[in-house]
């Protein structure tokens, strides 16, 4: 008897994470004589283990086709990491007991590392416990810190978001410079990689473009480096544009964000890195400055998503089901770059095992020996990624988003499951 | 004997104002016959001051059409306000000193309402010095502030970008409430008038759709007022999306951004008004927050500018130019809407006596009586504005935007001029 598929979205969402859900969900409709319905986790892995799933066989064919442009997560993600098997056996027990309840054969778990782990940990004890489940991670993170993938889906849509965003502000900073606002401040996310902040290197391509200054996680802060290069910036072109990531920190390990600023009730401000950045310029070098703070935007503007990174997003979804129906387990679908330019890709799988709980760093040499901006290897390694518009369909002047019906499956299970 | 036309832009620039200056040159240069070169003020008004000018005629017509979809401010703006005749009568007599030196005998002015007030007392006192200009004064401002015209070229792109900034952040905030962030903010520009706060509202039709609170300058916060209806809202719905004004007030008429934040030197931290909300939310409600500060982002995303905005820029541009020729003084074209669906609007003019040193502020009964959202008068209002798209052509992933050579006019006068 053919079984049902079980999908979830994990952690941050993206601008194309719903284009994955519509590669998996269009494959397998495609393949009904193989698998059965497609349910997803409201909530991501909270809906598994409370029982709470959402039928996607409610959703008309061109609901789901508009996933494809959609951004957000259309079932609902979850921050929401499960535990080693030892430490919380209960969560995995239930995992396996409503995917039985269900007819859950496949198990497509789309996410980040974290989420790798415990595709690979449901894959084991389905085992274990005698209700084996075909697990498929799927890679989506705009972090780009997967390993063994040349990219993970969502960062490309981001990395273009930020070159973009950085090169039509440098055109406003420079045309007011001379009487207005001389430091400009792009704040991106990314914690503890630049993948993302080095994506604003691609806004210019000579010394005089913006950004002038890229501010890395990878580099610790040096303050006099820092206010040296950019008052000789100013000085130089009138004016000096910023990217910094989130996740720049002192020599000590410290994040700038936390750098001493509080509020009136005396806590710890966490105003941000862009903050701390332009006050220390403006104390010290006593110039204008703005900052604009990119936060979800950067992650949600599907409107401007690059179209390899949709193409990408949507394969890995379409494979994930392929290679499940072809019998691998416990694999996650990479892409392989064949290359650079035209930049070529296919996609292939990886053991969970060799993904699980790895950080892919940026390169040493994708950062220039200053530190301050990206080397002619990262650009290489970058441009593909960004390439093509895919805009969505526009009505009254807004994109007109998917709206799901997200119709919930009759629960088959007496108990309540408790979250941690 | 034709003489030579003189065009700045003043003031903050915006996505489309390279649209109107598009509009000024390439009619001129269809009207050969009676006008001859543009000469553009390198840093706007400044430009002509110094006699530092830009021939415009160097630019090839692709350059020039360019501009068209190009954002910031291709000439250099700036923030230099000319004061009163009587006090600072040298200022005046220096540009018509200018003009006639360089044969100038239109001056196009593209600013705001401190520009409308500049072009207008040019025109007076270059018939009193004896050497007659035709001044026309062309509508710019994401503020929307000018009166007489339905709109200012360059709102209707803000309009959209903060409109769909707020949907697609939205999204994403929705989609992970269960277990991250429950209150998202949009900081957006607007010190006095929320015409850019209230077009974020155009992003949902229902009270359950995002943003659930818009924050308007014109609103004195009600700090429990404000915190009820962010309760409320996460309660009902999961989370609470607001668009924020930087121009939001106390009753006592304090910014809330300014309110007691300082950083480690004790200096007021001038974070502005999302750190502050954010704040307030964490500490009384205890809820997690993010907050994005769109800040001149907003201004410069040319790659999803309203298309009625684009034409509107450039039919102003293009009509300065027809007005003048027509043997109109001291007015400015502006936007007359014939009706709202479809929308159809026709531009004529008005004198600049009548423009200058006004505001229009946005009318109370576009905001909601709660005062936390736009009222359908409102809508009614700026739906047209965020109408169609316009995009910019790509190259390698990114926009390939005007570069002009902007190659200087030779020098006629001995005398520098020192700004004040």
């Amino acid at each position: 008897m053919k079984q049902n598929g079980f999908y979830a979205q994990s952690g941050g969402v993206t601008a194309v994470i719903n284009a994955t859900a519509c590669g998996v969900i269009e494959t397998a409709r495609k393949k009904k004589d193989r698998i059965g319905k497609i349910l997803a986790g409201r909530n991501g892995i909270i809906g598994a283990l409370t029982e709470d799933l959402i039928d996607t066989s409610k959703e008309s064919d061109r609901a789901i086709a508009a996933l494809r442009y959609t951004p957000g997560g259309a079932f609902g993600s979850a921050r929401y990491k499960l535990k080693g098997l030892e430490e919380n056996r209960a969560e995995y027990q239930r995992l396996i007991e409503v995917f039985k309840a269900h007819n859950i054969g496949y198990f497509f778990y789309n996410g980040g590392g974290d989420s790798m782990d415990t595709a690979h940990k449901v894959s084991q004890i389905g085992q274990k416990l005698g209700f084996p489940v075909t697990c498929i991670g799927i890679p989506k993170t705009v972090d780009n810190d997967l390993p063994l993938t040349d990219t993970c889906p969502g960062f490309g849509s981001v990395a273009k978001y930020v070159a973009l965003a950085t090169r039509e502000a440098a055109l406003d900073v420079a045309s007011m410079a001379k009487t207005s606002t001389k430091v400009f401040i792009l704040e991106v996310m990314g914690r503890h990689a630049g993948w993302i902040a080095a994506a604003g290197g691609l806004a210019g391509h000579n010394q005089s473009d913006a950004p002038h200054i890229i501010l890395f996680p990878e580099i610790p802060f040096n303050t006099p480096h820092f206010l040296a290069r950019v008052k000789k910036c100013v000085d130089r072109y009138g004016y000096c544009v910023i990217v910094v990531s989130e996740g720049v920190r002192h020599p000590n390990g410290r994040f700038l964000a936390e750098s001493g600023i509080h509020d009136a009730f005396g806590h710890a401000q966490l105003g941000g890195v862009a903050a701390t950045v332009a006050t220390l310029v403006k104390e010290k070098l006593g110039l204008k400055y703005h900052y604009a703070i990119a936060d979800y935007l950067q992650r949600s503007a599907r409107h401007i998503a690059s179209k390899v990174d949709v193409e990408q997003a949507y394969a890995v979804g379409k494979k994930a089901v392929e290679f499940a129906l072809k019998g691998h387990n416990a694999v996650m679908p990479i892409i392989v770059r064949t290359s650079d330019s035209p930049y070529r890709w296919t996609i292939k799988h990886a053991p969970l095992s060799r993904v699980a709980n790895k950080e892919k760093m940026m390169p040493r040499s994708f950062i220039s020996r200053d530190g301050f901006s990206i080397t002619k290897a990262c650009r290489r390694y970058l441009e593909p990624l960004i390439r093509g518009e895919d805009y969505p369909p526009y009505q009254k002047g807004l994109p007109r988003y998917a709206e799901l019906r997200n119709v919930p499956v009759q629960r088959q299970l007496d108990k309540n499951f408790v979250l941690r």
